[in-house]
């Protein structure tokens, strides 16, 4: 990867230039856990938007809508610009809270039991 | 950075591993991006669910409760794991569409008017 | 209808019902738009959480499971209880409302256009 | 009340409209319990969208505004229209659900131990 290439892969390198926009505006006044909490809501469900009345199968059409696929792709974005700025927020190291949390999902999930089933942990 | 640590920062790297606890489990079958943004709705509301009562000052007060700041970075890695499958799937390139959206907003958002207000650009 | 029946069907006495439960609680310090609008959107999602890894064809079964379908529909009795209360605190009519966006979505909606078409409005 | 505006209080009443329209426009096969949940989730953050970044005195300024205050009407509107339809197609009773739903939080939020706390029942 270039160098410019690997800032954008980088969660931390994303957060320093996600905080350096909120500060330049004097926004982190507005930026609270529960404002982002519920600003991370209103974003995830322009996400759901696109695919609300849609089958399965149907959804997977949109990667043919390069239009439509770029404002999900924005939405997306949108999601995961307030969870980063939230995490600097918070002092959470959202990398390590992704690991972690992948670990718990290893532990409740085994292979042998989860493999093929949608049901939930503790329906297993 | 160790290169442990670097892994943990790097999108790719994480979506690599989501996505193989994915197919271990033979689960790429529920996950049509339907499914995930609905998936990632629900996992933004766990995380408004811890505010949904608080005023913003008491919102911060969370980093003093170890416990459920621990919850809330989980709900948040959900949702970032959430989001970061749905991209390998859609074959979008996540940290480029966050540095895309973030400048975008610059556009948006110019310094001297957004400064110190909530205002959505259509209302500057 | 009995009279017990009528009062459960109306949307007023369930309002006054709601808002006298709220008021014996000295809840109404907590019920401020912002906060009632957080809640509802938290319980809208606990109704999604039942049906986000089901088919559209799956999502049907819930009818053959008494246990489940109890818990639907309270979380489905949760989002109405709220908005309910957030419309008295704005003194809307909730019912009027409901009246006036059905004649807006007729003509949103003309029959022959809209006829087994989900697309929204604005791109019939 | 007259008799019109009994019909907007009535919630079987308004479920009765709600799926005429739905009848009329051949939308019933778009209507299963995971799309109509899905668009309550999108329609309950179209409310929230309105709040996000509010504290919560500046929420209660909406009733200043007859312009949002009539789109925000229209929002719940929507969110109490999908509520009922997925009531309907569940053959769920919604009043009673919401008499049954306060029952239960008259148990879980006893009076005396409740005023003034907007703790969650289980904390109390």
């Amino acid at each position: 990867m270039t160098n410019e290439a690997q800032k954008k892969d980088s969660i931390r390198a994303l957060q320093a230039k996600i905080h350096a926009f909120v500060e330049a505006r004097d926004w982190r006044q507005f930026h609270s856990p529960r404002n982002l909490s519920a600003a991370i809501a209103v974003e995830a469900s322009e996400i759901l938007e696109h695919f609300r009345w849609t089958t399965d199968a149907q959804s997977w059409e949109i990667r043919d809508d390069a239009e439509r696929l770029r404002e999900v792709a924005h939405e997306m974005a949108d999601v995961c610009i307030l969870t980063m700025e939230l995490a600097h927020n918070l002092e959470i190291d959202l990398g390590g809270a992704i690991e972690e949390k992948l670990a718990i999902n290893e532990d409740r999930y085994p292979v042998e039991k989860s493999r093929g089933s949608s049901a939930k942990y503790d329906k297993l």
